[in-house]
């Protein structure tokens, strides 16, 4: 044989429109893992007790380990072939895809605790779903983090009740957050063109929708609090769209690789 | 039985003075491990690469995990009974007693590579004399921490070599990164009353040096670096005495917990 091996991914075959939306789909759930790993890192050493900030920084390594896989599958499918760490540190604001509610600040910890419920209630529906996947590596990365966010769910769902029934300040300070996190949820269940070109690949997100109502109205009725009804709503992450939490984020989390682009160190 | 159980760390037949001697040992190396623990985990999603931030996120872990079970013992050894929350959390500044090295701020990557070479260095060594510790927490731990450390010294070592022994300026940042740490070295190896009154349970400072130094001076020739010669050393960290990097950790770390003293959540 001559020359080097043709890669699994990108045949001249494979049906281009289809593998753009495949790109976009999975960039759009790495971005959405790798952002939220970025904040999650913020508790370290941060949270109301050592054993507390190791459970969050367990949570940011297993989304920094889905963040890895995603976005280095979506180098190899680019035309570009980036790697994970080119799309991780050298993409500007609007070419990252996530949803928006990873990206807003911690807030408290009962903000951090609310945003935990209901992002990690979505991927477990999410990964649930493309456990069946006809992509390999999706289905492939979702038997290993599904487990990793039941998990997550479980940890984010006992600090809910924990504080949503226990003293008056910590039932209204854990209200105040889901209130805040409120606008934030409906963006999560928007389908995309995306996910439209991929039938049988991608999980349909709306689909995911009944699943996650279920677990956090469960979680919510029990902790004594009150689902919030936002008077507006986020839209847009997944096209490029971010507030300007993403614009403080960025520049922390790409400031030393790229003072050294290229460089081997 | 009548009352409450006794618990085997705080009988009143045991000598005050090593128990006074074993608290201020045991919270000197947990406070060494919690404040660079807290410094590590301030590189996640900031390294250079994405396998990094895990590498370092892992290693903040492994050190929480051990300061967790140095604070909680130390708490169970203080006639106050503090637990390893109050500890982490509600001590100021004077009342910390870990070595300045750790406090120092994180510097650009080869500072903080070279910071870990020679402090996971030292902890090897403490964690290998601790085997064989009379006290049996401290054995116990050591056993489990030895392996963890093992770890982040080759990790450490590894980046040195590739820095030192790389581009001229991977290698001039790399000096520059050893020449900034090296004041801070012979604090690491000074003995202290403590350790004077508890032979048999402490390893000394002292006798652990010739290990440290033969790993350390081995990894800095093959990557082509001089070990630095200090003008000065700091000294007094055991006793509480501290740089100002530690002033502006401490807030950050133990604002949230002091916000809601006592409170559950």
């Amino acid at each position: 044989m001559i020359g080097p091996p043709m890669t699994s991914t990108s045949t001249s075959s494979e049906a281009p429109v289809e593998q753009l939306a495949l790109t976009s789909y999975v960039l759009g759930l790495g971005d959405d893992a790798l952002i939220l790993a970025q904040r999650l890192g913020q508790w370290i050493t941060r949270a109301p007790q050592i054993e507390e900030d190791i459970a969050l920084g367990n949570i940011a390594l297993d989304l920094l380990g889905q963040a890895r896989t995603l976005l280095s599958y979506a180098g190899e499918l680019e035309a570009a072939g980036r790697d994970e760490d080119d799309l991780a540190f050298l993409r500007d604001e609007r070419e990252f895809h996530n949803i928006q509610l990873v990206e807003i600040e911690n807030g408290d910890f009962a903000v951090t605790m609310a945003r935990q419920l209901i992002f990690s209630a979505y991927q477990y529906e999410l990964y649930s779903a493309l456990l069946t996947s006809a992509d390999p590596t999706l289905s492939a990365l979702a038997g290993k983090a599904v487990k990793e966010v039941d998990y997550h769910r479980d940890h984010a769902a006992m600090w809910v009740l924990r504080l949503g029934d226990g003293t008056p300040e910590s039932h209204g300070r854990m209200q105040a957050a889901l209130d805040r996190v409120g606008p934030y949820v409906d963006e999560i269940f928007d389908s995309t063109d995306a996910v439209t070109a991929l039938p049988g690949i991608a999980a349909d997100p709306a689909a995911l929708r009944p699943g996650w109502t279920a677990y956090v109205q469960n979680v919510i009725a029990g902790a004594t609090l009150t689902f919030p009804t936002p008077k507006w709503r986020s839209r847009g992450g997944r096209d490029g769209y971010h507030s300007e939490n993403l614009g403080h984020l960025l520049p922390e989390m790409q400031n030393l690789h790229r003072s050294h682009p290229g460089a081997s160190w």
